[in-house]
């Protein structure tokens, strides 16, 4: 069925209502096999000896006892001429920079660039003996002077963290209209510093792998958002044709952008597998997946801002420092400032800087709360200057073409619905100018808002209608617990009739299932839900066909209604399963296939978030009261996966706000706090007293043949900033520098008030 | 790419030429996963408690002492509700009678018709475990009365072997003109009485299920030649949709039509693994499958034959009495007489008949080597009356349309080249004429041809092209060691010039791969063939385009070579892989799907065999020197499978007529004989010294976009026939009863020769 004959639904019967995850049983009563769950026949059981400093040259590794060690079967270190591949950190992303500066490392590379390169590895027959035996390994290093932090990389005489210096090609900046001009032209310019901290990802699921070789073709069952992409980096690590190696992925425990690349452990899995004929399982503890499988970078943003008196936006100035850790990839902050609102004059330049850290990755939204952090702040700051509401000076500068992609238009934006409604249900102008209390709480209230281009791509869909008028559906896509197998099962369930508890879905697996990108950049459902409808469309069409010549009636006096096909104007009809039927035991299969992007038009996810915080000014703790999300993001799929999808952003966005931070020891440059208790990631117990989820769902008849726009990311843009801004509200004080502790909230109410 | 634009190839660089299997290192190396091999975590396995009697009534089922015993985790019985499910013996066969009389049977039904029937069942920690509780389980059984003779089961007062009696609905019988006429005219009239005795398939790995439960979706992996048929069977019986019920056979270890269906023991893996929420592997001694997975049944055929001098056959009378074990299934013999020779008066008449013993099923060409026995002997019979040439009399009477379908034509028939080229180069004239030696050892040499209509089927498989330019295939056929794989992978190599060690192939799993028939009928390569072919052509017009657009020239002036694209007449030419690379990680997916049926003309598959035997006039011992198969298979798809499928024809037909034979004790009812000591299926040492496979190919451009037409079952057809007919070349005795043993050629020589 051609795309350009089919429109989004007007009407869905199944599509938008609270769906719970069609999976959602084997995930909680532990039917589910996660790839930490696999157990295979014969298996051992492999760990990594990892660098102890932030800078290291191996000059010795003495692996002599470690072999002895009870239960060892294979010990790898840069001796093995079959570790010496070259290992580039993988970039996933098309069009992306990839960061100067960096050469290939090798699998246990000699210069250890951060705490927690790999050094050696060992498979055994249990874990505990994997672990004895590394233990045992013992290492000559000659420590190097290392650099922790952005700023202190790019001075001159910092230590080399990549031979050819710290400071490596930025995302390339953006420059529309003259800021100088810009700047002349405003009542008001301000000019701050906002920095945000580096976070982990830290998903359920640790990352690790499970390697089998069966012959010449590589079986792995890897935790990962995407199973293609990690089968091209093993090919291309290994030089072995993408046909040969096998990644399934069926089940995974989160990842949130760290599973997006196969790790160095996947293919050390790989090799301790080929050396002992055995199935090898690599899984990382907790303390390394907090070293060694990426972060969401500092940043450090430098931000001037120029608005007149009526709330007309000038310009807006970003001068940025990103961290990438030890290795080149991902890392910029300019898609906020440079797109959020109609501006005309508008300069961003992003500088990216190596430190002796782990390398970081993708991040739910990359860039996008740390650069909202920095422009909701400012605009909050602006708002106050000229005197006007914060809603309604968002409300002056929404956009009106994507100023960002040569003025194009958009296929949707409901940022102005998002302001509007969200203020009205949330209370705004009641809450803003409530009484904040004169008791040691005090409360206020705060706004932001974000947007996030959504991604999509290519992806191959099959549906299989089975005699009985069950279903199997096949997809490439990984479901990262957002729940892409839910909408997808919903999208066939809301084209066929077929009961939901009648449809199996098989997914993730490079050989059985037909390639579908990675799972990120809020771009499931937009990339796999198209096809998904394509292919049960094409059921419909066979079917319809099928019926008409059973009827002897023409196709076009017949119509599709709940299962069942029915002649127009008569009683006559026919049930799916009496067409099946006829089919003996053979299936109908559909297929969809393509990359489904509007032709001239962009497609971006808006919403804004409003947030009220209690803050206590004798001891500066803050909590979070409650939150309300307005987000567009098209229809909406699935309003339980909507709803959680939302509060997940919020949790997410009030760590990067108040809780998350790692921190560097400046004496050793060791991460100090690679653990659940020192590193604290907000749980049910600092979850919002009230969240409330408010799907504006213009139904975007543009975007895509479903109408929907993709919201997993900008779900957490906002979050952060709206606290930060409710806290200023309640207390005066801004908090630049996430996240906002007591500590800091006591020494900037002890300061005189020079800041915004 | 619609079907009827594509023609079978002209020339082929890859097809037809001796290619190894694509996964025989796996096979040898043990690397494959077959189904007995599989081994899940905290795996339990099952055992069977059979009825040791041939006819029994179960009166009591004691399982407390089993319950008791160490390991076991689970028993079941009749006393059980689960396994109160109706189960049918599962017919596989579209259009196929199904025998009349017959009722559903419990799993463990208290009738136990046969030797072998299920009494109970166990699930315990270690297969050991589990034969130790089977073996405490005390059951009363009152035996009955019981036939194992199909000629004694239809007389009256017989044992009823099923409540209807032993007379079961046998094939439509064949009536085309007069015999009483055919008779009349002819010269000669001969009339004999031929037997088969019945065969057990003893494929190498044992039949078998491992089951999972996964929430309220089952896996399981069975060792089949179809897995959608199991699906449908298991579906059936555990009243489960389609879509719950994976099951999983990428790898097979043989099956020659028993593993065409689903046993009970599927569905008691199934049902002790719900009941202790563990896996249970339930895999059958070879003991049970000589009793319990099917068999070639017996057979008794009356054939009247009438022929001119000149050798114009005038008349056949087929009167056939088929054995079909315990239950109802296929069986019946008149596919030879019915359509080998141009005969216009035929009559044949099938009468079906329950004993108490194992039920058969579809084996090899079933009813085809057993009819070929009767039709062949009496042709050679009938030209040794007239004083013809066996090779003349059967040239003479080349049938020029398919008599048995309405006189459709054939898409295209080599029997004339089978007879012609075979004599040739066996060397027919003369070794016929050659004296037989005078010693103790004398020599003969044989003839007999055949045939068989392969079957088709709709199945659907699809092509990846990855961007490395490697290839992945799914495909749902499984493969039984005949090579189905091998040919998948040599149409994509053939059509893409990917090389095959970078094609990957999938296959035979209803989770993930797309519907194909049961692999039997032969017609693997012809269902599964044509949209392998469809899926690479759709890949090459895709890269076709690409190309186009890429050099900015017309499709048309691109030709395909050697998986690069060349402009006609120009230098300018693209390799796949530059093609492929511009998709970043995105396969090209082609599919394939349909069913591939010439229009209004019948296929067939041809034979002629030809045999040399020794035969010992004083001990009646006799050996196969040599034999020679000219087949008409249409088009070789790859040279090697070719030979190996027509080698293991002979091998079965040398078992067929020389060592097989169940073996049913007249005072108990009990195979004496279920072992591989006793029951002697024919091995290296006792096959032809010299065997010689001759294709005919004539390119048959009518069956199908391939050009081949099927080979499996064609390879057994007439070679017992062939090896019977040299005997009586040597000696002079026609042995009518198969096996051939020393002690009847004794016998028979010792009678006056009265027979034909």
């Amino acid at each position: 069925m051609a795309e350009e004959t089919v429109r989004p639904w007007d009407e869905t019967k199944i599509i938008g209502k609270p769906i719970p995850p069609v999976d959602g049983y084997e995930r909680v009563s532990g039917a589910a096999v996660y790839p930490l769950d696999v157990i295979l026949p014969n298996m051992l059981y492999g760990a990594i000896l990892r660098c102890p400093h932030a800078h290291a040259t191996v000059k010795k590794v003495d692996v002599g006892k470690a072999r002895e060690m009870p239960g060892v079967r294979a010990v790898l270190t840069d001796a093995d001429p079959e570790t010496r591949i070259e290992w580039y950190a993988p970039m996933r992303f098309p069009g992306a920079p990839v960061a100067a500066n960096s050469q290939a490392s090798r699998l246990f590379d000699p210069h250890c660039r951060y705490e927690g390169e790999e050094v050696a590895a060992v498979a055994a027959e249990s874990p505990q003996q994997a672990w004895d035996a590394v233990r045992t390994i013992h290492v000559e290093y000659e420590t190097q002077p290392f650099v922790i932090d952005v700023e202190e990389a790019l001075k001159p005489g910092a230590p080399a963290v990549q031979e050819g210096g710290n400071r490596a090609r930025g995302f390339p900046g953006t420059k529309r209209g003259d800021v100088a001009k810009g700047f002349a032209e405003a009542d008001v310019v301000l000019e701050e510093t906002y920095r945000t901290s580096c976070l982990i990802h830290v998903p359920m699921e640790v990352h690790g792998s499970v390697a089998q070789w069966d012959g010449d073709r590589l079986n792995v069952w890897d935790t990962n958002q995407g199973p293609f992409g990690i089968q091209s980096d093993i090919s291309r690590a290994l030089k072995m044709p993408l046909s040969k190696v096998r990644v399934i992925s069926n089940y995974m425990g989160g990842g949130f952008g760290s599973k997006q690349e196969a790790g160095k452990y996947t293919v050390i899995a790989a090799l301790l597998a080929q050396k002992t004929a055995r199935p090898v399982k690599l899984f990382l503890t907790r303390e390394e997946t907090f070293l060694c499988v990426g972060n969401r970078p500092a940043h450090v943003m430098k931000l001037k801002a120029g608005v007149k008196k009526d709330g007309t936006l000038t310009a807006f100035q970003l001068t940025a420092v990103n961290e990438l850790g030890a290795y080149p990839t991902f890392s910029g902050v300019g898609g906020q400032a440079g797109e959020l609102y109609q501006c005309p004059n508008v300069l961003i330049d992003e500088t990216q800087a190596y430190i002796n850290a782990g390398q970081s990755r993708a991040f739910r939204a990359p860039g996008y709360p740390e650069g909202n952090w920095a422009l909701e702040q400012m605009m909050d700051a602006l708002a106050e200057k000229i005197g006007m509401d914060p809603v309604e000076l968002r409300l002056k500068n929404i956009p009106t073409v994507c100023q960002s992609s040569q003025n194009r238009p958009y296929t949707s934006t409901g940022l102005r619905e998002c302001l509007t409604e969200g203020a009205r249900v949330f209370g705004w102008r009641e809450a803003r100018s409530r009484p904040k209390g004169d008791g040691a709480w005090v409360r206020g209230v705060g706004v932001a808002s974000g947007l996030w281009g959504p991604g999509s791509g290519p992806a191959t869909v099959i549906v299989k209608l089975n005699s009985d008028g069950s279903v199997n559906l096949n997809m490439g896509a990984a479901d990262l617990g957002t729940g892409t197998k839910t909408v997808a099962a919903s999208i066939v369930a809301e084209e066929l009739g077929v009961p939901l508890d009648r449809i199996r879905i098989e997914n993730a697996d490079t050989g059985t299932t037909q390639y579908s990108g990675v799972s990120g950049g809020s771009k499931t459902v937009s990339a796999d839900g198209p096809p998904t409808r394509l292919a049960a469309l094409e059921i419909k069409r066979f079917l319809l066909e099928m019926a008409a010549e059973q009827l002897k009636v023409p196709v076009a006096n017949l119509d599709f209604k709940d299962g069942t096909i029915v002649v127009r104007g008569s009683a006559q009809k026919l049930a799916i399963t009496e067409l099946t039927q006829l089919r003996m035991q053979q299936e109908i299969v559909g297929v969809g296939r393509g990359r489904f992007v509007p032709g001239n038009k962009v497609v971006r996810s808006f919403a804004t978030h409003f947030a009220e915080v209690e803050v206590n000014r004798h001891t500066g703790e803050m909590r979070v009261l409650r939150m309300l999300a307005a987000h567009d993001s098209g229809r909406v799929m699935n309003l339980l996966g909507y709803r959680n999808q939302v509060f997940g952003g919020f949790l997410q966005g009030l760590g990067l706000a108040m809780t998350e931070r790692r921190v560097l020891d400046s004496d050793s440059g060791k991460m100090v706090n690679a653990n659940f208790h020192d590193y604290k990631i907000p749980t049910a117990k600092d979850a919002p007293g009230e969240m409330t989820c408010l799907p504006i769902d213009p139904h975007d008849t543009e975007c895509n043949i479903l109408g929907a726009k993709g919201l997993g990311e900008p779900a957490t843009v906002p979050a952060a900033t709206a606290i930060a801004n409710a806290l200023h509200h309640a207390i005066g004080i801004r908090v630049t520098a996430a996240p906002i502790t007591a500590a800091q909230v006591l020494t900037l109410l002890a300061e005189p008030k020079t800041r915004g």
